[in-house]
């Protein structure tokens, strides 16, 4: 059977969404095997068509996110619009939309009203405070997300200022949380024989992702400061300057700690020093102990010094920049995580590849990502009964 | 039916993780539930039983990360451990690990071993670099795939060094891939009749967390800098500071920054200002327009100005610390993101709630942390055939 299948070939997907947390959604969908058709408006269509680097006119940006998704156009604002939306949603597993939440109610094409003509539809949004809630109206964005769930407050140098993660990891984590719904909901299906709607926000997405913070602050009343690149819990773990570059070397526990001094470093007097005796002094003398390791990853560079940890077996890597992840065997080849696909203007490029490896049913890029409003004829012919005489009327007068 | 189904009630899932990665993706399994055994070796249990804070000898971090599961202990090097997990094996639905690569097939009970016992099991595995490929042996901890995934790269304040976000990130996206691998892979056993291999990596899923960066380093041959808090590609999009504490202004397009300057700080001649003229002069010119409005910023509170700000539907919001976060009460009491449990050592306790709302099947927290080797009797009893004799005897031997 194994090779044969893709995990979730026989989902069909209505996607609305737009920009970043629901084409990330939608994209693991699709390369999963769903049949994930995105729905654009016929003006320019996805905000994020207009956003950098571009490629012979097409943003490939865009094209990266949106792989593995057929696209028509569709104006949900036109009664005829709104029609055809319903024939197709009469047919789709899920429909998934990052509005402001209530713009679909206000479309008339709210859950409510798509769970009548089919009461197994999963309905998913990810928005930036959610669906319901006494903020579900305000407009979000990422940073938002970041900062008002936490994340900023705990990110950045020791004594620095709240900083924002360098992505859009709100929208990321919000993505990652709608596809886990999506899934679950298509499950319960399975059990109940009705669809429901999943609701996302970014802001829950980042209170969860902080762990520890909120349990530390629940039995101490205290917020977590900022603690650069080090670990309150356990030393030495940071970033250590080497000749050319930053390094990692992260001891967990004692016998790591151990090993690093007397195996890598030569200095095994340190495993006696008062001041590092055990984690809990490491961790109160970090500021101590950093400048006696950096002493000696100074006079290595990074990869002389990692093979020397790691030989050792104490754990520890390179800190990345994207063109030195690229070129990582391990990554690129290895795991698979820059394939190149062919797209139609833009010509052979990579994208990023899928991080949820199933052996058997593996995630592929199944098509490039659509020009706007490419596959309007062949999926109105098959989902919503139109000939290809309609949707050209249906184009001149702006529903497709 | 409504109410009375949770999403994946019909999964039982073997759970040998320790620490974060594993532990965050389980305990979502278990919230939205499925019957999640959480097995310890009887030495002391996972390693996060040791993390502070404690709460009358128990640590409150493992009764966070570790609830909505039954605990049970087993020695897997005993040849009677092992014998007893691959019985349960043949019942479960998942098991999940986080063990470095190899070591279950060391200790006979890799997925060769427990697909010929159960061929629709589900074997789910997160390590730091995944199961295959040249790194797969190396130790990983979440800053190793923070720092070779590329995050830290891009983190921190521009012209400083790469910084790690604050919480273990690494561990958090590996966690939510692993759980949404799980999910697809028993979508794909409805249509295949057989589980398989789930292989997820921290590296792996920091790398497709970064979406645009490795976009623009292909077309560019350019690394992203570190940009701080600003945003590469709109401006005002930043946080700013207030008469008491920072707050985060978000203009993402042309309308949104001449209501700021019109109807929020009053000054429209910035509007017409050719050094701020559309989206591009203002991303070019970004550091002459933060003090402007930070001049207007500094005059109020973060409260006053985010209201300000949403009144005039210009996006906004305070940079919030967990204090701040658990007070609020759209986060806390209308997304309910902070549940009061009862856990019988610790009392009373707030965990983190659930970020994937499914409506109709919503999460809950079925039962608080167990307490190492709690559920032995019971669990042996029904999925190993063990009399309770037969499990105080496993204990007295180190069996269990």
């Amino acid at each position: 059977m194994e090779g044969t299948h893709a995990a979730l070939e026989d989902l069909l997907v209505l996607d609305l969404t737009r920009v970043v947390a629901g084409p990330y959604c939608s994209s693991m969908l699709g390369d999963m095997g769903a049949r994930v058709i995105k729905i654009e408006n016929p003006k320019g269509g996805d905000d994020s068509r207009a956003y950098g680097p571009y490629v012979n006119g097409e943003s490939a940006y865009f094209a990266m996110l949106n792989r593995s998704k057929e696209g028509v156009t569709l104006n949900l604002k036109a009664p005829e619009g709104k029609r055809i939306f319903l024939e197709m949603a009469k047919k789709a597993d899920v429909v998934i939309e990052n509005y402001r939440p209530g713009v679909m109610d206000k479309l008339g094409l709210g859950y409510d009203v798509l769970k009548e003509v089919n009461d197994r539809i999963i309905y998913a949004a990810v928005s930036g405070y959610g669906g319901y809630g006494r903020y579900s109206q305000r407009p979000g964005y990422d940073i938002l997300g970041q900062a008002m769930g936490g994340l900023m407050s705990v990110t950045g140098p020791r004594g620095g200022s709240p900083t924002k993660a360098g992505n859009a990891m709100g929208d990321i984590l919000g993505g990652l949380n709608l596809t886990i719904g999506i899934l679950a909901a298509v499950h319960a299906r399975g059990l109940t024989g009705r669809g429901q709607r999943v609701d996302v926000s970014l802001v829950d997405s980042v209170v969860v992702s902080l762990e520890n913070v909120f349990t530390r602050y629940w039995y101490s009343g205290k917020t977590a400061p900022r603690n650069g690149n080090t670990n309150p819990a356990t030393a030495p773990y940071d970033t250590f300057q080497a000749k050319d570059g930053l390094a990692v070397i992260a001891c967990g526990n004692q016998a790591l700690y151990e090993k690093l001094c007397r195996d890598v470093i030569g200095c095994p007097e340190w495993i006696g020093d008062q001041r590092f005796l055990d984690n809990v002094s490491r961790v109160a003398n970090m500021d101590e102990l950093k400048p006696l390791i950096e002493g000696w990853t100074v006079q290595h560079t990074v990869a002389e010094l990692v093979d020397r940890c790691l030989e050792a077996g104490v754990p520890a890597g390179p800190v990345y920049d994207a063109a030195q992840i690229v070129r990582d065997k391990h990554i690129a080849k290895d795991r698979d995580m820059f394939p190149v696909i062919h797209h139609p203007v833009i010509g052979d490029m990579h994208v990023n590849g899928d991080a949820v490896k199933l052996l058997e049913t593996m995630p592929r890029i199944t098509r490039p990502a659509p020009l706007l409003g490419q596959d309007n004829v062949p999926v109105y012919g098959e989902l919503a009964g139109l000939t290809p005489e309609q949707v050209e009327e249906y184009g001149r007068q702006g529903v497709v």
